[in-house]
């Protein structure tokens, strides 16, 4: 397989490796994954996130193992166990199954990892025209360059504009329980020199009521066949927040993210975690949780999803799924 | 003075100290206050918190002081010092005036604290009767007998129906930055033997979505004039999420919460806090942050006011405020 590198993934010379997403942003570990069981310990552990990433990341796993020799039914079985470490997104499953079809393992998992970052070009150069110089921009979690092979789905669509020359801040929801914004957008943004300022997730429509945040824009991790769709707790929250206060709302996914066999939101399976995720130690330790990972939005509340293929209103993106896919 | 107790706060021969809330709910620390002084340093540290408690300990910290032999004007001077210590909850203010202007603040400081129990219970017995047998519901930061000389604001209406033997199911959203649900409102509930299941933030609006919550309830830290008001941050992210969701949406205080000179929600002061309390070490250093510790709640939101001297809805609550005070 050929040597294929991101910023939290890499594959070289028969050996695969992660940056351990939960240990950044203050160490940068790298974590080898020899077995497609390593990889899955990985996913569930969420050292490797992000709905594209694992897909990718995936991929990568059986690829390697087809390549150390696994045979034909092993290669099959480690795609089907793959597939079922996560549950609610799709780009996972979606990659799995082009594994499971192809003829050739090896070269279909390059095809993934090539793919997915022609996708976030695509993504970027589509969503780039919405954002204008001078936005304040709220994104939730992390969609850079740690969720994708390329340079992210919502992040990137900020990351072009900047790069672009559009003035632009960036408000970042810290994103509870994992901190996925606080640890891994704040680390990108920094690397990627573009202003942000970090909240907590609560302080989102405090920001839009003071008309500090003109534009909200996040990723998805499943998007139902009829627009809905599931992304990382909170989401849903800040898009009711946005309608409330008239801000655009943008989702930005690749086709990958997207399951035409799913008709809603109400569909879509929603993973929830571990209860010490949300307690840390702070509160009694046998206090009851409540810790879904994802939480669903109805398309009614979507602005404009911005995909691979182009930008498309709600009631657009049905038909667009419908004869996409 | 006479002896005085809650659950956070103590005056008996002297000597007058506080419930460390900072380290709750893993230890019990209490900390002897002094001096006026130490009573501000533990007032803005939150060590002392909740928008009625700290006018209550800054008048015993007064008291304590003129009983100790302060003169007239060093009496005043803590007063006025004291009533500078947090720009938010007017409760504070309130109970300085008091004192301010009193003939005997050590009769007046015992007066102010007998007071909030009383007010508590008020509150509790109007309250109680908009909560059933079955309800579930939601509240934010922390309204108990850690925020109050008594039973509690919004925490005490939810006791109160516990104690009728309504059962009822408590939703407590963690609160971040500084966890007032997960470390105080969980503790406080574990006491009591209510069940709860604790959340973040952010996932209040899926559990709203999915009907698993059907009231919300908070307090609140100064109602203006016209029925905005302000309370800890989140608390209008929630308020408009349950606006969306058709829930009823209730704010529980006492009358020394009701700021008539404040015209709107515009004009209630919102204290802003160290960028550290939301990084807590986990985003990088020197992320910028915005960490205001309230936030305003415009009146069209709230379905009830559940104050001392009755239930209000947002349009008889101006009348009432105009001629209660």
């Amino acid at each position: 397989m050929k040597t294929m590198k991101t910023i939290s993934l890499e594959y070289e010379d028969g050996r695969l490796s992660v940056l351990d997403q939960q240990r950044l942003p203050h160490e940068e570990v790298w974590v080898q994954c020899r077995t497609p069981e390593e990889m899955i310990a990985c996913i569930r552990a969420l050292k490797v996130r992000g709905a594209p990433l694992i897909g990718v990341a995936a991929a990568l796993a059986v690829a390697q193992a087809a390549e150390a020799g696994a045979g034909r039914e092993q290669v099959r079985a480690a795609a089907r166990a793959l597939r079922e470490s996560r549950p609610t997104a799709v780009n996972l499953m979606v990659a799995m199954d082009r594994l499971l079809s192809a003829p050739d393992v090896v070269a279909e998992a390059e095809r993934i990892f090539d793919e997915d970052v022609a996708l976030c070009d695509a993504i970027a150069a589509h969503g780039e025209s919405l954002i204008a110089a001078g936005d304040r921009v709220l994104t939730h979690c992390n969609t850079g360059g740690l969720a994708t092979a390329g340079i992210g789905t919502a992040l990137g669509v900020l990351r072009r504009a900047h790069e672009r020359g559009k003035p632009i801040h960036v408000y970042v929801d810290e994103t509870r329980p994992l901190l996925q914004g606080a640890r891994l957008t704040a680390w990108e943004l920094e690397k990627l020199k573009i202003p942000y300022t970090l909240i907590c997730d609560n302080m989102a429509a405090a920001l839009m009521s003071q008309g500090k945040v003109n534009k909200v824009i996040v990723g998805a991790d499943r998007i139902a066949a009829n627009g809905d769709f599931a992304n990382k707790v909170g989401t849903y929250g800040l898009a009711v927040n946005a309608h409330f206060h008239r801000i655009p709302f943008y989702v930005a996914a690749p086709w990958t993210t997207v399951d035409p066999r799913c008709p809603g939101g109400g569909a879509i399976p929603i993973e929830e975690r571990d209860a010490e995720e949300v307690r840390a130690g702070k509160s009694p330790a046998g206090s009851q949780v409540f810790n879904p990972a994802f939480d669903v939005t109805p398309a009614g509340l979507v602005g404009s999803y911005i995909l691979d293929r182009g930008v498309f209103s709600n009631s657009s993106v049905q038909e667009h799924i419908r004869r996409g896919s």
